[in-house]
């Protein structure tokens, strides 16, 4: 992630402080940047239940230092209290549990050690290391897929996403964004159409950002915009992210995901979703009746954040006596999804295309 | 339109001066009202232009509002100049070149005459009465559908919505609401989905605010989550309104509506739009190609109306440098569309569909 030509991660440990992580409170940006500590596990928990982090890599990864943190402050008794509570902070994103059972695994081998904290502070690093190694994979298969489109087009490649599947959802380089970055530095005359993604505005406030922080041309629409550019022959691809991919091909992503994939097989546009495999829940099949949808605040959709006079505020856009409901998620079939692009590959969105490309994750 | 016990139409000529056309400020609705007064045509096409007023219905009525203030101020000649500046405030919807015309026809029978403002007020009056009588007319052929589904339903009926096309919209009951309070005036166990409706918010700022007023039960969510509404079977039947409907069935309405019929007929649910005649332009069939679409100020995406501290301010949302697309309206093909609720009844979305309800109107 870049930011006034400084590059980023969204989280890390404190230079001056290995009893302090950092990461980067996203509810204010793009008007405000600011650094939060966490010292705690239950800073941790905060921080993804509150949405200063999101996006699933980056909450397996803060469930994971979270861990780190518990261990310090109170041994393997804490870390095992704080894995129950950070396996409750989101109930939709499936790279939290997988983070959580991976560092749990380790933690329970050194359960009795002194150096449990430095043994979890290494797996939390490893973690986020490979997270960043898994963007560049995925970048790869995806941007084979952007030279094709480019090759037999005169002007820009355009891409519509939704949400943000970006640098800042991951530890860098995002899932659907790294065939862009990756697109862009080889000059690709690519071009981003960034939905708002309401309720919180994921697209307008980081994914808009973050493209313009590495000179990535694209251009902000409402959610409602989409089918109407695709009729007008105006997006050659979808790429979003995913919260948790069944093992048929089912892709739980950000509320409102699903009504662009409808768009884009009315107009033969090819839909792609972009993930590690880290986000493929291999124990279920059918996402829409098997993934639980959060339902989250209802003041995420009457309260927004924005900039007045040089200042975040939160102002109120529905009547007060208005009832709000608020789910975060919502499925795609698989029927609807070209391809999902991964790691590894780009494969059908099936249990055939999932378990070639990893057998042995199927395997387990 | 109700407001705290009292009833309103949208538009009124004002009890105390002849001279002075009020209307409702729609865009500081909820929090704030404010009635404005309009003295001179330009009053009128910055009301239009502005979007103090929307909705095809009052659109065409406040122009024509505006032709007799045009008459009273400059006689014949300002009416005409009226005519071409009025015409030229929104492009998308259709009423307005309709209630231009039909007031010019009678405005150039009465050229040499001192009653031209007498005149053309009857006209507007008759032309706002006539609207109150189609919304009461659309409402019964409305109502007829949902009676249909509570009769089969032992719960309530979920009527899901987008934008409005409201009292709000029309001069009163509005067009896709007035099946609505038909419905929940005669005991129907009525509930509706209200589309917040980027980028304009009029689902949460009017339409929510309009159906709490008369006790409607009602629901605010973000546009994105339809799609999962109805994959869960919690939506019976879409109802939106239109701001032109070609003689084919297209309908150019709020951007988004084209996804929200996707997500319905992927689902089995009926889809309808509910018009009065005056938004059929009989001149065009194919929508997509042919109906301009708006294309409006980049501000109204990024620079939200929302309440903070007890007043009205406008916030930015989005990034400062980030570029914008705004386009105001989409196109849903007739293929997608279960039927036309219109004053006469309900027809296909079809040629043959609406030349059989209108053959006086498909004849001009």
């Amino acid at each position: 992630m870049r930011r006034t030509d400084e590059e980023f991660r969204t989280i890390w440990l404190s230079p001056d402080n290995v009893g302090v992580v950092q990461i980067i409170d996203q509810r204010v940006l793009p008007h405000d940047f600011r650094v939060c500590d966490l010292t705690t596990w239950q800073d941790g928990a905060t921080a993804i239940t509150e949405m200063l982090v999101r996006g699933a890599p980056l909450i397996g990864a803060t469930a994971a230092w979270s861990l780190y943190l518990a261990a310090r402050h109170g041994g393997y008794e804490e870390t095992r209290s704080a894995a129950v509570g950070l396996l409750e902070s989101r109930p939709t994103a499936v790279n939290l549990r997988w983070a959580i059972e991976r560092v749990m695994a380790v933690a329970n081998s050194h359960c009795d050690s002194d150096d449990l904290p430095v043994v979890l502070r290494a797996e939390a690093e490893a973690i986020c290391d490979e997270d960043v190694q898994i963007s560049l994979g995925i970048g790869r298969s995806g941007l084979e897929l952007l030279r094709g489109i480019a090759e037999k087009k005169a002007n820009r490649v355009n891409v519509l996403t939704h949400c943000n599947a970006g640098a800042l959802a991951t530890i860098n380089w995002g899932t659907a964004t790294a065939p862009i970055y990756m697109a862009h530095k080889e000059g690709i005359d690519v071009h981003v159409w960034v939905d708002e993604t309401r309720p919180r505005n994921q697209g307008s406030q980081l994914t808009a950002w973050e493209l313009g922080q590495r000179g990535v041309p694209h251009t902000l629409i409402v959610d409602n915009a989409g089918g109407h550019l695709m009729q007008h022959n105006e997006v050659d691809i979808v790429i979003t992210g995913t919260d948790r991919t069944t093992r048929g091909g089912d892709v739980a992503n950000k509320i409102g995901t699903y009504l662009k994939a409808l768009a884009a097989r009315d107009n033969g546009i090819p839909f792609y979703v972009a993930l590690p495999s880290t986000t493929i829940d291999w124990t279920i099949a059918d996402g829409i009746a098997e993934i639980p949808i959060e339902e989250r605040d209802p003041r995420e959709v009457s309260h927004i954040y924005g900039e007045l006079d040089g200042r975040t505020v939160v102002v109120n856009t529905a009547a007060a006596d208005t009832a709000i409901s608020n789910y975060a998620f919502d499925v795609t079939p698989a029927r609807l999804i070209t391809g999902l692009i991964t790691e590894r590959g780009i494969c059908a969105a099936s249990e055939a295309g999932l378990s070639e490309l990893f057998p042995d994750l199927l395997a387990k």
